[in-house]
């Protein structure tokens, strides 16, 4: 197979992808700005980190030690070339495994915050038999389930730590049931709309282990002003670049 | 007690309310607005109708038969009222009795709608003894709670009915839980934001009797600019009165 690899510059990183596999998309820049992440938290996880965008975009919000978990030895690759091109080795660890083998393997009550931005489609679901195997197992629930994530998540995560994903908000009520079935409280959530009259097609959301309840609906995030343009909100995210914005 | 009653003018409709009991507020006029109602429908419920604002706006919307439902005789009388002054008296059906005692005594199946804007605190919550205890009953769940109306919306609604609430986000979760439980499928929600960079304080649900799972999340709903004037939305909600929509 022919590997293109682009070299993408977005804010001031430099990050590998292969446009073939898929894009290091506007879901992930969502989640890597919606997480509550601080100074004081010494343990972070992205599972299924992919070519490693968030844990490169939270390397800027946290002197904690960022671990990125990603199944894919091709798409791992590209992370890791991508961590070393900014020089990010010390602080982002690259685990070349399944989420599955890391919630058997790893001690628990290890971590402060997790992110996952997770295969979106059941496998009943918009299946096309054509995807190429590594688009596939990135889009699809093959080979990591929503319940998949939250059970590992509930096991590696602290007392009072957190877990952020990005999903479809026609799984919302899925989500909902799987986070209290384990003990993740959901706290915030952010509906993320294309236009100011659409629906909402990207759910931004975050539970406490063994939180209490209360949640907290967050203002209504638009992606697009009415002109097709991208709002400020979303440029600002992309430190103020348009062009890399309207690339993605 | 003296009772200040007003007359309120809402759009081409007269509406008499005690500004000492409680305001008919925007929330019904949302909740009037978002609920799907249809020419075929040929019975509507307003559970805790109050002063019956609700019952008066769906009679624009639809021909059904529609019955208020109000345990408090004063405020009753109020509802009484306004929908002799509006000659409604042959479609809206107004019932002096407590939600709970309606669902003991009518037969199962029979509302192809129901919509209610419950108390919002739950007994041990804002609790202020001084209230008076029309007020108190109207706004706390005294004699209602959240769960009482979707058991009595359970049995009243035919299948494939729809149940329409409108609530505060804070207690989301505990709604998709017990709409849930009693197999009424959450299917639209829409976040109500008093300003663009606000959190949601108003929240819009419908929930289909033994429906699909599948939830769609509409577009935000911002009920006013920047510069603290009333969005357009909101304004066309109110027929355009500007002045009406800024007293409420």
């Amino acid at each position: 197979m022919e590997v293109k690899n682009r070299l993408l510059n977005f804010d001031d990183m430099v990050i590998y992808q292969n446009d073939d596999w898929f894009c290091f998309s506007l879901d992930s820049v969502l989640l890597a700005n919606f997480v509550t992440v601080g100074l004081r938290d010494k343990m972070v996880m992205d599972m299924a980190c992919g070519n490693a965008p968030i844990p490169m975009l939270l390397s800027k919000r946290t002197r904690a030690k960022i671990y990125g978990v990603e199944l894919q030895k091709e798409i791992f690759d590209l992370a890791v070339k991508s961590v070393k091109e900014n020089g990010l080795e010390e602080q982002v660890c690259l685990i070349n495994k399944s989420v599955n083998d890391v919630y058997l393997e790893m001690e628990s009550d290890l971590f402060d915050v997790i992110t996952c931005n997770p295969p979106y489609f059941r496998v009943d679901e918009n299946s096309n038999v054509n995807d190429n195997m590594i688009k596939r197992i990135a889009r699809h629930e093959v080979m990591l389930s929503l319940e998949d994530v939250i059970v590992a998540s509930r096991k590696l995560l602290k007392n009072g730590g957190k877990l952020a994903l990005v999903h479809r908000p026609d799984r919302f009520m899925e989500i909902l049931m799987l986070l209290k079935k384990y003990n993740l409280e959901p706290k915030r959530v952010q509906f993320v709309y294309p236009k100011r009259d659409a629906e909402s097609n990207i759910l931004l959301i975050e539970a406490v282990k063994n939180g209490k309840a209360g949640l907290k609906v967050l203002p209504p995030l638009v992606v697009h002003n009415d002109d097709g343009s991208y709002s400020d909100v979303v440029r600002k995210m992309y430190g103020g670049d348009v062009d890399v914005a309207n690339e993605l």
